[in-house]
């Protein structure tokens, strides 16, 4: 089933000549707060500003108001977990079943528009729709509310999968999964909405260095494609050149989590090592250098460099 | 069957479940020699033997056949090689022209029909034929005798690639061109056909070896798919799996040339490190680690190794 | 003649329990000058604090006094620098003789005193101190002026091999190369004692980096010996452990030049890996792993990694 | 204690220009006799010939003369083992008792001479002789036997390593171990004096292979040093170029156990890349390249190749 699917996912990005895959902070708002201005803020504000962080529930922000001012996003974050925390079971129940289903074609919140329209999951083809429809009835049928999923940590076929996966839990096992999924989407609106001292640790990053080891040094101007490899065929997600030292200008994934999702980096080291003065069989050895990884941890930094010479190359998960 | 012949090369390998590439050797003709043999035949049981060596010219091994007995196969190429260099002028021409067409559907020798076959040229799409016929004719005119070409020396792109660079050559160029093709293929039959002390020079190697750097051993039990990367997509040429001592059983290509050509070797790393009790994220870092690498001397030998943890690899032509 | 040689090379480093073998800034002066501050002292106070920039020359900085406010440090030195190149014939060559000889034992600058104590040349054995009074002789004799070396781009070997080389060159040759170390030695001071905006590029870096490439993450808490392999033997320059991320806290070697010579990097990886629970033979395959290599540019970054399995390592100049 | 020993190690092998450490089979008898020969021998013949492989006890051989013919050396092997294994208590006691002491001075059989001066027995310095006497005495005491160890498969400090573990064993292990070791000595004697259709499994073999990853070729010419690291310093073991495959012409030790040792191999790799036309820094960045390792099973096949570049290389226990 998964192979009739094909999400049209993150267009946004596709079609910048040198795609930028992180979503940079604020991307789907422009009311960027700072921590200190939102501490001011009168109550009303203050809820007003933060209420949408968790989906048709401001009550989470009104509850947490009265403990400002906090020192740090991080302070602020823990105030709104715990307010959920203690929300009595029809609070909880109203809370999950305030977010609307994937690829839901009905009236959302701006967040939640913008999150699934990354996602692709306002493009769906024919059978695509009708997988979504019908897993989401029978997920509503067992469980009495919404599929909810922080999408940005998933890849195209990483949805399905969980789609599917979280089906066969228990409902205490889902209720508990689907929680941690709000803490989650949460989190990432309040990493880009508000601008603290610190960070929550809720983005990863995908990195690379290419050294040339015939010289010794970081090999400029090499041609780098990143695709996301999934079950209906290799998307592309980035296009950057090396610079002077060997890497991106800007991460190849940066301040968003890394989707869970097999990628694929293209090393064009044919191109590089002929404008080296090297002279290269035809067929050259190296081309094209093809890297196939896995991610699973979407807020870590996977380093994945590259050491190559016209007839060898090492890559390993670096840091 | 594929035992008996052949060089059907390809297609119908991709049917076996451990294809063997290699072209055994006398797959073309049953009729395997060895040299004290063919040194004892009468002179028409020479030319018999021979005959076909060199496409319709049975004529080049009726000149070696005084110079017997050959002490070596390299000897008997030799004298076969410098009856065609003292050839006059015309018989040269005659032999360049008693060469079939490539895709030609005529009739053509045994051998021919074999060699094209193996290389598809009797499986031709329509915009292919059209293409074949176009490039056929425009040679013919320009140089008065049909395009020679040692086929299975090249890939599915280089052929054709050959094809139009060639176009271009000038008419002496060429000719030396087509009468270095014309040697290579009697070079090869020759090779297939005389069992003799020692072989010519025109055979190369693909090989393969994997070691697990976690544990210090050849890794076991590792699939590994070989395919060549034609214009049109794929083609899987060969599947295998490593033995204990990290190689495969018999090269991935071998005992024939390595087609000019654009490769890619596929080892399954993750189940091989799943089954050695290594705990993998899902999904795991590297589970199928693709190495692209291109061919260029088809008589040489190419040895890729794959050097790799769960986390790692390297490779590197080797020896 | 080298082999007799065993200069006391840098000691302070050496009796340090965590030897960090960057010499810290201001090291050898306790004045520290802002260049804000510099730039507002009076003409007489600008030259008491830079009149020893240059050996015995505090004229140097008086003919530059009159271009304050200096922007940047780059832009001080530059000044100085054209002091220098517009002095007269007389006044270069009082430059050149207002430096010591090396080994020498007579009074020096506080500077030079430090200078050449760190580099050992006030402990030198019998031997020793009769070949660099050979040299010095025999320099002075042929040019007319002291040896000028900065020591501090030099290892132990490097310190005689190049008195030997310059002891071969032209008088202009020569004195060229005493001048471009007079530079050399005044950016560096002026480096250690102007606090500006900007840093001049008279710094190197040693540093390292260690993967386990089973787990695909920094080792940590992996022992690092450093070594300087010079003709009487190796020295110990450094002693670290990698922390959580497989870097050191400080650079092997920074915050100076890295000085012109052999090193040895020892990685103690039978105990890391004995500590992860690798089962190891006895003796382990890999215990201590030693890194060679040259250094022949003080102000570059060396950085030199270690990929490691208890079977395997790479290593490389990286970036 | 360790540290004062230096044990005259395998001299025999260190004044070659060009060391094979290699021991030649029957480097110590020039009585080699195949296994038809030694099968048609009368029974006096065959333990005549075979009364030396355990140490006084021709009484083996005379109880395995029955079972001839063997069609294989471990056949052979196997019926001598047998007959020890059935031995009575007294008779396994005299056998154990009817060796030397290592170090003896005294009286010994043609092959423990020949032994125990391979091993540098014979030349043990006025420290080492002590502490070899004090050890033999106290373990006499305690055993009631000489202690008896395969000297060929252990380095210099290995063997007091394992005097001085053995001294701690119990009764009943320390005679199992003892027992293990006659029968290792006796299966090295029988391998080398007897040529058959097969060998016994008691020789190791330590090869390398060097290739150039700027040219993915073989690197020919390369010179190699093999030393043993002892707690008295390295010891030269072999010396070999690299040939036209990157590999010695004969493994750097074979045909003989690879003794329990740490090692180093040294790659001369400045001075290949030279010849190349690489234009190297001074120093190179890599001149000398050491690899160190220790060898824990003394019949196993050691692989460790060097792939390198000017600034780069890789190693790995290979296959």
């Amino acid at each position: 089933m998964l192979d009739a699917l094909s999400l049209e996912y993150r267009p946004e990005i596709e079609h910048l000549p040198q795609a930028l895959p992180s979503v940079p902070r604020m991307s789907l708002q422009n009311d960027t707060i700072s921590l200190p201005v939102l501490n001011q803020s009168a109550g009303d504000g203050f809820v007003e500003r933060l209420g949408s962080i968790f989906e048709n529930a401001p009550w989470v922000a009104g509850r947490a108001a009265s403990q400002r001012p906090f020192a740090t996003v991080a302070d602020l974050f823990r105030a709104l977990r715990e307010a959920i925390e203690r929300a009595s079971e029809e609070e909880i129940l109203a809370l999950l079943r305030g977010h609307p289903e994937l690829a839901f074609s009905g009236t959302m919140t701006r967040d939640s528009v913008g999150e699934q329209h990354a996602a692709g999951l306002d493009r769906l083809s024919a059978t695509q729709r009708e997988t979504f429809d019908r897993l989401n009835k029978a997920y509503r049928e067992k469980f009495g509310f919404p599929f909810i999923l922080c999408v940005r940590r998933h890849g195209r076929d990483s949805i399905l999968r969980e789609f599917e996966r979280r089906l066969n839990l228990t409902a205490d096992q889902e209720r508990e999964t689907a929680l941690t999924e709000v803490l989650r989407i949460g989190a990432l609106r309040l990493d880009q909405r508000i601008s603290g001292p610190d960070r929550l640790s809720v983005t990863g990053r995908l990195s690379t260095h290419v050294l040339d080891t015939t010289e010794g040094r970081p090999a400029a101007g090499i041609e780098i494609e990143l695709f996301e490899l999934a079950s209906d065929g290799p998307h592309l997600l980035a296009r950057a050149n090396t610079n002077a030292d060997g890497r991106t200008d800007r991460p190849l994934i940066g301040d968003r989590p890394v989707p869970i999702a097999h990628y694929e980096l293209r090393f064009h080291v044919r191109a590089y090592f002929r404008g080296k003065g090297h002279r290269l069989a035809d067929p050259a050895f190296l081309d094209l250098v093809p890297i196939r990884f896995g991610v699973a941890e979407p807020e870590a930094h996977y380093h994945v460099p590259l050491l190559v010479t016209p007839w060898s190359y090492s890559t390993y998960r670096g840091s």
